[in-house]
């Protein structure tokens, strides 16, 4: 997996000169998007099968400001998944320092509002979220 | 007409410690949405006749920066339009200092992307952007 | 307290024909500066003195989309104050429907970075938010 | 020069399922930086310097709706520079379509407000953006 790369701009900064904080929540669904599509399950075609998923959750615990032109680097993962929610998990650094950790939960939802039971109906979907899923919870047992 | 009041938000400002260029176009938005309901032509009721009004040029002129919490009067009113291109003015003030001149032009579109000819399909809102226009015209001959 | 009420923008919609989950982030802070207003401390005399308030935490769970142009409530309590980090609560309704409820934390800086006490540099400031804190808590209690 | 290369995010699009129009002022920023950087002048190193470049005005026209997840190429040139005020005119294309051509004006502030004298003060700044709008003058003339 690549680590997503995100260049702070200058739009992007508030009057005590940093970043503000609405921004992060953004940058998040930019990762989010390239690791989706990284994995093989990009946006916009989950959107042409007619699935949009929207957010249920965002938690992001701010740990060191960023600034103007500052390069950030954001490491996602798959928390949980059982099928329905799934969580994903943000980690952002600026080089070595980490300067946010973030979580996002979403549903699947077709056009007409129902929720898409994801095992069922994409089943290829559902093993890729599940395998990254267990790899990440290794990772954090081994960590 | 009620003049339109922007409050000026913290997460609009930037670094240089003023509103940020680009939420000129934003207020511009939030004043034209409110001056087309204000002459009984809502944003929300023309989408869900199927008819979406797309931007086709914006001119914005930054006269005096703005900055957090001041309150914005936008003045909005028609400056042209003969039945398929609108295109309408606008006044920013802060008190009585004007602090942005802006003009943006509008089509009309349905659903499939087609031109709307306003004067055939909605001939009582053409009728209102006629007038609108005229009285903006003889305002400005006689100012 | 004036319950502080936001009007949704059109550009603060996306693809899915509802409100971007950024937004609420800055809804939130727009809610807070009038909190923070309504009861004596206008974020701007606080950077006039030399106060900055950074963002280090947010929470948002999204149970309802909102929509253009839909006007949302938006109240804003204080969950916790023991003199150095502030948690604030936020609920926010269409009408009666609960769309979103939410919570932010911050701290208090001087220009320099440093962390400011409020209990000894500003007791005033101080006793208005342990009051706060005590009102929701006692709110909370009997609720 | 290499051209300028936006990803249109998500959080950019509109209920018309399009990009919207305000981010293009944002593109055009992001370009600029670059441009300004690519020709030996950053921002950051300007802002350093306790210089700050305020726009004075912006033009754009949209010729062609854009969606998520397009990549757009943005060409930026030195429309017009005389020593106070600079003129920057853009090119926005999908592939070979041009969907937006642009232009801003801005000058160059002292931290104190007063207006810089590029030519003066910054005699090697003021070389480059001498040259580059010769530059584009003549493949104008050309073109």
């Amino acid at each position: 997996m690549k680590i997503y790369q995100h260049k702070v701009q200058y739009y992007e900064t508030d009057k005590m000169g940093i970043v503000h904080h609405s921004n992060y929540i953004r940058w998040m669904e930019e990762a989010r998007i390239d690791f989706l599509s990284q994995v093989g399950w990009d946006l916009k075609s989950l959107e042409d099968m007619g699935v949009v998923s929207p957010v249920i959750s965002v938690e992001s615990k701010y740990m060191c400001t960023t600034k103007f032109p500052e390069v950030i680097s954001i490491e996602v993962w798959v928390e949980e998944f059982r099928g329905v929610k799934l969580k994903l998990g943000y980690e952002m650094k600026r080089e070595d320092v980490v300067v946010n950790r973030a979580s996002s939960e979403h549903c699947f939802l077709k056009t007409d509002g129902s929720i898409v039971n994801v095992k069922r109906e994409y089943p290829a979907f559902y093993e890729t979220l599940r395998s990254l899923a267990e790899e990440s919870k290794s990772k954090a047992d081994k960590g």
